[in-house]
């Protein structure tokens, strides 16, 4: 069951020069691969002529070629703005190829130039020792998109058009891919695609019919039901198939022409006014060989067409002749002496195929966001902030008070802020955003439904891998962006933030990529507040997972209250480059710091708390005997109550408390670049007394931060161990030893000298775990007086 | 566009039956939610009776009763062999009520009887301090599923159908859940069940409309658009939608009647003998409102059918009145009466509804796998061992001769072993499998396929969601399994092994759950060897993640060489309830230990290579003066070149050598059960000499495993620091600074008292960097004298 050919719109002229292209492309491919010097081939193949080590993968490459050849013709004839996200990444010396024959390639690194040395050096650094990666990479002009990982090629797409209307993204999805669970579920992006106010996204499923070793799902289901899910997934289907390149390349042409009319349509009459309903957008399915135009046979087995094309499809060229004379027998197919000229610059026929300037798709700028982008108008975070009298005696919801700062950046941002979650907005507090904007959404409404519509700016799907493959084709393409997300599932994400970092770290040192805005996290919902549900949604290990990327990129902030998140998240709004992690909880919880004491304590990133301690009240210079100190909402909260019950039962001790908002500071100054220096760190954390620190997450982190530090041997940590159900929030910290209590028994068990008043408070403090426990048992709630404590007043 | 009604099979007794179960696990499961005592509404409901903190969901709940009452009904008529996978594991209190209507949860729990007082306890513990977590968990009989992060109910489904040729997974999928990626491509698993020798699985897609308070996409696409996405997912949609009880009883019966006649019918034609083909395998579209019998509207806003209904519908009960009223108005509705007897045990005439001892899916013994487990018959690993005359002279691929015990392996246990990859297997070089069986494959197969069928014992697809979560249900079932994964690419799962090993946790401490076999990774194509490939191909964080979880159910592994790879898989295979990591090279390497030291070291876990250094020699007692530390087989490489480099130019120094195995060893006996005693420790790596310690993955977890030791701030780690592109094998451990040369100056800084001849070697050591660096970038492959360096024969 084949689509019924289109109507013809290239004449044949036309067509051979897209296929001229085609080879041009093919051609430069295949030296990347193979070739070290003689790149015009302009005496026989020798020995010396080819790599030592054949790194790379053809098997991908024509495919994506021909997509780009055909694809160049339609935005020449519509004036589209159109770039290309590459999902098979292991084709980088295709996309490198194109580049370079529209001749971004050449302008962006001009040791590369447009003619044979250029040519050489081309094929030489590619897969080279101080060259290029083999896959599509930053270093790619045009590239939005690392061809590591897969399954995000769409997601990346659509996340790009997302506020650009006029964008046109074609997403190439390999075979392979289809078969992840993020490029599955990233089909139905097009429930929350805005025909009116985003561009489009043109998914190719590209069936060259197997992954390294094995036939694909998708290659060799009946294409009926193919067809079927592709209709499933909303689209209106068009087959291209074959494996002859003039008729392809017909086919082609015109099925693009439809598919582009298509979009053009819908567009069209989506924003002549009226309800917007969900279109059937269209798509291609594109059947060919797998290594097409590459050897047909290598050794007497079949290799074009079948999964041996997959990376370099003859493989001795450098010992065996015979394989030598295959690969130029290959490279002379494509008669690179109609491409090129004497000076190996490509024919000037050939080369006025590209688009001008930045209609080259690797010359979009959109696809150096950077470019493009403009500082998010901020709102003042200091409108939102809550009074505080007195320290630790007043409650907010953090996340509540954040979702006022938030709605207003929505309202002086209509064009270039999304809010990513898996429908979780409501249930983290940030309900204020709702006064102005809606969820995206793009299909059925019913009375009654919650803030849905076409043009909502916050986006959610049960999908982490979707909320966060949007926000970074949103930020990729210079916009800005926050993902709120359950800590435990953000988990989910792991390997993806791993490819964005990964991508910022090496944006760094590639001069003629601009800065885009960060990636900012909050993780509410976390690993102490799962009231609701219990072990399966307590992990805090996005943090260490974080931390292990490069320190240039990374940032991790766990405010204690809702000022410091204020201040933390209009820091990170502003920010470029960086992976922010905040961590804040969305219960009502103490404030302990006026707004401008909030301010000055983000600035620092950590610093003593007078108030809570009897160490750093004015006129004491003795110095501490022991340090508690904090990093975390709920171990804020523990941290102080504990230096209460000392004030109270050891006013003998001086204790100081130390709140860390900023956790990088903890680190050196050597390895961190918000690392604080030892001097400072010896002040405020001391050379030789206990520290007791309460922290969020798995006790170890703090440790590997720490371990350079003076006083590193007396550091001594609580946190979540893996102990937890659905349960009070009191027992969680129990279960966890990180409650109030025990931290005045690990004050006494460290501090020495403490005698028999020591071990007195120390039974009080196990009696008191003992009933908290007890009373949690019978009533099935905390203990008000534990629940509801707040700093006393002691004036 | 709905399916055509049916033919009824049920009477209208039968249905009245089935509705009265349905009212009781309905009952139920709200008096778990909101009852502390009062459970049979013996008196009038009063505040007291209510739970002070309402934890739980109610809104997906009626719909997995109602499937639940329908199936026992089926596994009577059919004396069927089925398993209840609760996608919605939200819906905790209905499996918990099911099996307490089986009277499962008594067997299991003798303190929750089935009585009034039982009830009462059932109750009461439910999300209750020191009780049961508020969803399906490992506590409940009949699950292999927690309820945490969704995405996983179908892949878990088809693992435990694999190899179980008369089981019948019935598993819901909730609409939430279905928007999620390895939900998405999980259908497709289809693809891999061979319908002769694996069982069925009959996926429910439950659509109750809402996840929290959105919408679900398959809700509000067009049902044509979901039954052609159903299809083109290749099954065979069936359709049961409505709000009445009794219609939808009477369409439900019937509808599962027919996808159980025709799962039978693909059954019998597929096993009757010929050719293996994939048949269209029914399965059914349930559409029923959320919170489906509670109450329809409070406080003037509705709440049954809307996403209001998808915690706690009605909250104030304990403080509000007229909350109470609608409380106990709703509870009465299932009209408990008719339900229970006097002394609160469910009558007779609906426990006969139950399904007898291990039918009932409460007490499958499928789902508690260990039941069933029976050992792996081990084929003797030292039978390949590789040959080592002299240490680290001769080479082979670790995972080459894996392959081979591997394929023994498989031939030893045709029906409870499989080895999962994403299409990897071979190119991990344990190609020997395929001497012995073959991809798992049930789709179009052409010529040149290499290695599919349907019974095929390795599972490719290229989803590591799929292989994890088939593994996890093959596993969780009483089989056995390895996945292998490229190093980076596994942090796609790392959510799921998070759900995994906190499982394992929690029935550690479950007393009739019989443990299970572990979840074995071999991570090969790790970070140091990713030739074709690049920096999105290299992150050796899994181990980290790993690591933060229990060091109850957590072993990670860095065999060194191919004899030491055999004997760690040997035991990690024949190990129970752990999550055991293995990473290891493909790539040809040398080869240090003979078969016996190998088990040898590999049952110490770590330990002196007496050859490899100056300081251990027989007559040598004077000690090191440095010791090398090496985990992974490049720095193991690394190390014992820069222990030779040193032997030959600073002979005066005592050097030795120490290579660990089992990572654990390096923690505190106090942290893990590998722990070594610190006195051993201490011997190892001294207590005041300078430890320069070669690691596998980022150098920060050494320092967290070692913080505690004696010698820790002696030990200065070297590892992977996110350097890497496309290069070569030495290119990349120098970016790293992880080389043998490097080594050796780290020995030379950290010496004292080596003068002018360390000074002079150090600078020996700068050139031979910078000249193996020349060479790279000038010839595209490492120095011959390097990449092909051994150990040399100094006799």
């Amino acid at each position: 069951m084949h689509t019924p050919a289109p109507t013809p719109t290239c004449t044949t002229a036309e067509l051979e020069l897209i296929d001229a292209w085609w080879r041009a492309a093919n051609y430069l491919s295949v030296g990347q691969i193979y070739l070290l010097d003689n790149p015009l081939l302009r005496e026989p193949l020798a020995a010396a002529h080819v790599k030592p080590r054949l790194l790379g993968h053809w098997g991908t490459t024509p495919g994506l070629n021909l997509l780009y050849a055909h694809m160049n013709r339609a935005i020449r004839d519509r004036d589209l703005d159109a770039l290309y996200v590459t999902g098979p990444g292991h084709g980088g010396p295709g996309l490198v190829a194109n580049a370079y024959l529209e001749g971004t390639y050449s302008e962006v690194y001009p040791s590369i130039g447009t003619d044979e040395n250029g040519m050489r050096a081309l094929f030489r650094q590619f897969s080279f020792p101080g060259g290029i990666p083999s896959h599509v990479a930053p270093e790619t002009p045009g590239s939005i998109h690392e061809g590591g990982e897969l399954g995000y090629a769409l997601v990346h797409a659509f996340g790009a058009v997302f506020d650009n209307p006029d964008l046109v993204a074609l997403c190439v999805v390999g075979d392979g891919e289809a078969e992840t669970g993020p490029l599955a579920a990233s089909w139905h992006s097009n429930t929350f695609l805005n025909p009116v106010t985003d561009g489009a996204v043109l998914p190719v499923l590209h069936l060259n019919g197997y992954k390294i070793a094995n036939p694909t799902v998708l290659a060799r289901i009946p294409e009926s039901e193919l067809l079927d899910l592709m209709r499933g997934y909303g689209y209106a289907p068009h087959v291209v198939s074959g494996d002859d390149p003039m008729t392809v390349h017909a086919r082609l042409a015109a099925t693009l022409d439809a598919v582009l009319d298509e979009i053009a349509a819908i567009q069209r009459a989506a924003r002549s006014g009226g309800a917007v309903t969900r279109p059937a957008w269209p798509m291609i399915v594109l059947r060919t060989p797998k290594g097409w135009t590459g050897p047909k046979e290598v050794d007497g087995l079949p290799v074009e067409g079948t999964f041996r094309a997959h990376q370099v499809p003859v493989a001795q060229t450098r010992t065996d002749p015979a394989h030598r004379a295959l690969l130029e027998e290959w490279m002379r197919s494509y008669r690179p002496e109609e491409l090129f000229d004497a000076t190996g610059a490509l024919l000037p026929e050939l080369r006025a195929l590209a688009p001008r300037g930045s209609r080259r798709m690797s010359a979009n700028p959109h696809t150096n966001g950077g470019l493009l982008l403009r500082d998010l108008v901020m709102p003042d975070f200091r409108a939102h902030a809550v009074p505080v009298e007195r320290p630790g005696t007043g409650s907010s919801s953090a996340t509540g008070v954040l979702g006022g700062l938030l709605r207003d950046v929505i309202v002086a941002n209509p064009d270039r802020f999304r809010l990513m979650g898996p429908d979780e907005t409501a249930s983290n507090r940030l309900q204020a955003v709702f006064e102005v904007t809606d969820r995206a959404w793009v299909a059925q409404t019913v009375p009654g439904d919650d803030h849905l519509a076409p043009d909502g700016r916050v986006m959610e799907v049960l999908s982490e891998h979707l909320c966060q493959g949007w926000l970074e084709g949103y930020l990729l393409t210079g916009r800005h962006g926050m993902f709120t997300c359950y800590e435990a599932f953000v988990h989910i994400v792991d390997s993806m933030v791993n490819q964005h970092a990964k991508w910022l770290k090496t944006t760094n040192h590639i001069p003629w990529r601009a800065p885009i805005a960060s990636l900012n996290y909050l993780l509410t919902s976390h690993v102490w507040r799962q009231d609701h549900n219990g072990l399966s949604h307590q992990d805090p290990g996005f943090i260490d997972h974080v931390v292990n990327k490069k320190a240039a990129v990374v940032r991790v902030y766990l405010p204690p209250d809702a000022n410091t998140l204020l201040s933390v998240a209009d820091h990170c709004l502003r920010s470029r480059q960086y992976v922010n992690v905040i961590v804040a909880g969305k219960q009502p919880a103490l404030n302990y710091l006026t707004m401008d004491e909030a301010v000055a304590h983000c600035t620092r990133g950590l610093g003593i708390w007078p108030w809570a301690g009897t160490a750093d009240a004015p006129g004491t210079e003795t110095g501490p005997d022991v340090v508690l100190a904090c990093a975390g909402d709920t171990p804020t909260l523990e941290a102080v109550a504990a230096a209460d019950l000392l004030c109270t039962h050891l006013p003998q001790l001086s204790v100081r408390l130390v709140n860390v908002v900023d956790l990088m500071r903890l680190e050196p100054a050597t390895e961190h670049p918000h690392g604080l220096p030892d001097r400072d760190f010896d002040a405020l954390f001391t050379t030789d007394k206990p520290v007791i620190f309460a922290y969020h997450g798995y006790p170890s982190l703090i440790h590997r931060l720490t371990y350079r530090r003076t006083n590193h041997r007396n550091i001594h940590v609580r946190g979540y161990t893996e102990e937890g159900t659905t349960t009070t929030p009191f027992d969680m910290v129990m279960m966890n030893d990180l409650d109030r209590f025990r931290l005045v028994m690990d004050v006494i068990d460290r501090v020495p000298g403490l005698g028999a008043a020591g071990a007195t408070v120390r039974q009080r403090m196990v009696d008191a775990r003992i009933a908290a426990r007890a009373h949690t048992r019978e009533h099935g709630e905390d203990d008000p007086a534990i629940a509801d404590w707040v700093w006393p007043d002691r004036s």
